[in-house]
């Protein structure tokens, strides 16, 4: 039995994380052990992703796990902000090294350096790659997934002649993450600017895409930075232009990490445990053979064979349709496998006995609200697929208006505290731009600017702490 | 223009290696970009091993980068094995470490505390497991793909109840390797046991694949492990079987790295650059558009529409077919873009001009006897498939040709002594399995015992180097 949200959440999260499988904590303080059935999650969402990501013509390469210490120095402010979460080798091959090298915090640095060499002129512009890569950032208080010392994630990098060029690619992979975010995870987001303070460290600014989990603390889910020309010129990558003259290049930077799989845990799940969309699911559909009497065992094996054999119809089509499934031929009872396939998140329940086979009938059961539907065989058939879909958008329209009922417009700064505190959720508010409010907010609320939503409109009010007249309307909360 | 093969192979290797890219060095000696190119490669290799090691009812799973020292440290040969090649995280996150970190060279150890943790009873295995990965291995002669201070690779583990099911799972592994370096590589490989001196630092034994490049000198493309119950010795990992009865697990491992890349060029290329077989291209065909007159550029844009039609009407055909291709449009001429492509190993070259467009006829080049075929429309609709099949058998059948027309049976040291330095390739000997002289063969010729064969029958003869009776024929060559 799972601690239910409302108590706990974050044990109620750990519990589902470690019990179904998805990972566990490593030896190492902070590091994870991603288990089959996490795994198979981030799979989906790389095939998807890396179609996507092609689709844009963007190549895959690979770059160097260890970058040298003088080349993270090169950018002043990226240094700054990643030296404190750098683990560093020291000895290799039973000697010391001369130089140190860092465990690649993320890869501007490196891939600056080659960069340099690769373009020449206009004619290599604009260059795309992306990679699949661990990553390792020193993590003081660990959380499965969504904050490890290492991860995994995909981080694309750009290289442009102009600096309209790079800023629309920021956008191109803003917008594709919100999309995947949306339409594959199911999860709901906001997409919008980050501060000063919250942007990457070496980026001209960043863009990202939160979400809300259903503790009402918001989950960055992607980012995309437009990189200026601050790695050009600290490395050097410079193009000749038509005219033969020599600019420097304008770069963006941008990725996802395995940390959407902690944001698909509790954006979605409920106290019988997960809660996965179809589009994302390992198994998309799980079929439950029922035994004749009371669920304690086969009579004959007479039955278990009609069974078995009116289950091998139901299998054909889902394997038509190409629908991922499993049939659960366990020793256990029904009602066991039940709730061990609701714990893993199955958006389709099957369950066939005696009476289905009769019948020729499919008992169906989607995973949010149990409801069980008695269907024909040949019902089945036409609307098994419509089902998985239906239930897709459900989860992104439970999740939309979840966080629309989370969206407070507050007038004074002591009713944002008031409802920060009791309710969580996004305040939108009016903010000056000054980083003193900023961090004035957060170190009374704990609560951070999450973005500057891209969709709004333009209005002029107060900013919500010292009362100046501003323009700049943000979305606060507490976050992951 | 590369050094041809016959003046310097190595210095062959690193030209196409380099010039097609495939791959470069990076900053950090001994570790390598994997360029676009090289990378389309790995993921073809992936796609199609992933699924092979799936349809074994193996999973995949993600293991952290970092193993304490004291868990490398617990399998005596294991450590004793690895250890000259760790690198070693002595800091992190700005502080010095309690414990160093082992940047992982293979994953045994870190499994090993996670298996003792998942195993209770029989009910628990086989357990199989893999994983994609990159690994670290300190190195002091590095080679491009071939022997690389960090490299990629996939890393499977399996346990098992019984000595029996582990060293069938170890064959699996083993035979699937070389259906796989065979059917998809298109390179002739023999599958044999490694001596004890080259057995993998923890294993009861190492079964491998030897493939021989075109300069007679061996490379090993696969390996795969018998663990024993070393590790489950070390770590502490039992079951309790049927009867109630605690027992130590056996295990296995078995991986293939990015040094397969280095194989593929060294095993197929020539003096015009690689050449790929069709199952694992990034393209598999090349179509050139040959402007009217002399190649220097289109007459005008009526010819070049005309062209363009005919050419998507081909690439209908393609992609139906699901070749992968590509169109070059480049300003080049021709001459120019078939030298190109023929560095890059396109396996079928796809010519279209004026001529072409009004026979309703097409130009196919396969890149290995670069023969000119016109053939009608029709006829390459039908056979085109074809040409890809033939051209990936050939590549497969002149590899096997080539291997077994270097395989020396040699009947005294001196001759042994004399191929290995004039001819190369593999010499096959009797030895008395004594490691001295092993050792006593390797210093004087610098030719280790790549395997013994699995495939030989048994016969009996004289150690080729002492003149001992034995039973044991093996397989000498001087290797990568």
């Amino acid at each position: 039995m799972l601690t239910p949200q409302s108590q706990d959440f974050n044990k109620w999260y750990n519990e589902v994380v470690l019990s179904t499988d998805l990972a566990e904590y490593a030896p190492v303080k902070g590091c994870m052990i991603i288990k089959p059935y996490g795994y198979a999650i981030w799979e989906n969402i790389q095939k998807i992703l890396d179609t996507e990501i092609k689709k844009r013509g963007v190549k895959n390469v690979y770059f160097p796990l260890f970058i040298p210490e003088r080349f993270l120095k090169r950018e002043a402010e990226h240094v700054e902000g990643f030296a404190p979460q750098v683990a560093w080798v020291t000895h290799g091959g039973n000697k010391k090294l001369k130089e140190r090298l860092a465990v690649r915090p993320t890869s501007e640095a490196i891939m600056g350096d080659a960069f340099k060499k690769w373009i020449r002129s206009y004619r290599d512009l604009p260059l795309k790659i992306n990679q699949w890569a661990n990553i390792v950032r020193w993590e003081m208080r660990p959380r499965l997934f969504l904050r490890t010392l290492e991860f995994l994630w995909q981080e694309g990098h750009t290289v442009h002649a102009t600096e309209k060029e790079a800023g629309e690619m920021a956008k191109t992979a803003l917008n594709m993450y919100q999309n995947f975010v949306q339409d594959y995870l199911g999860i709901y987001c906001i997409a919008g600017k980050k501060t000063e303070s919250e942007k990457f460290a070496g980026a001209d600014y960043t863009f990202s895409v939160e979400a809300l989990m259903q503790d009402s603390r918001a989950l960055q889910m992607g980012t995309s930075h437009q990189l200026g020309q601050n790695f050009a010129k600290s490395f050097g990558i410079q193009y000749l232009d038509k005219k033969g003259k020599k600019n420097y290049v304008w770069q963006t930077s941008w990725g996802v990490s395995t940390r959407m799989i902690g944001g698909l845990v509790m954006a979605h799940g409920d106290n019988k445990g997960l809660i996965l969309p179809p589009k994302i699911a390992p198994y998309q559909t799980i079929i439950i053979p029922i035994p004749p009497v009371g669920g304690q065992g086969w009579t004959n094996n007479k039955e278990k064979d009609k069974i078995k054999k009116y289950i091998s119809e139901i299998e054909k089509i889902l394997s038509d349709k190409e629908i991922r499934f499993n049939t659960d031929w366990r020793q256990q009872t029904p009602g066991w496998k039940f709730n061990d396939w609701e714990l893993r998140g199955i958006p389709l329940r099957i369950e066939i006995g005696p009476k289905e086979v009769k019948e020729r009938k499919v008992t169906c059961v989607l995973r949010d609200d149990s409801k069980k539907e008695i269907i024909s065989f040949k019902q089945f058939e036409g609307q098994v697929k419509e089902f998985l879909e239906i239930f897709q958008e459900r989860l992104l329209e439970k999740s939309k208006r979840f966080t629309q009922n989370h969206i407070y417009q507050v007038k004074s700064f002591s009713e944002f505290k008031e409802i920060i505190e009791n309710k969580g959720g996004f305040i939108k508010a009016f903010w000056c731009s000054n980083d003193k409010c900023e961090k004035q907010i957060q170190e009374e609320t704990k609560a951070t600017i999450r973005c500057i939503p891209l969709q709004l409109k333009s209005r002029v009010g107060k900013c919500i702490k010292c009362g100046q007249k501003s323009k700049i309307e943000v979305l606060f909360a507490k976050a992951y």
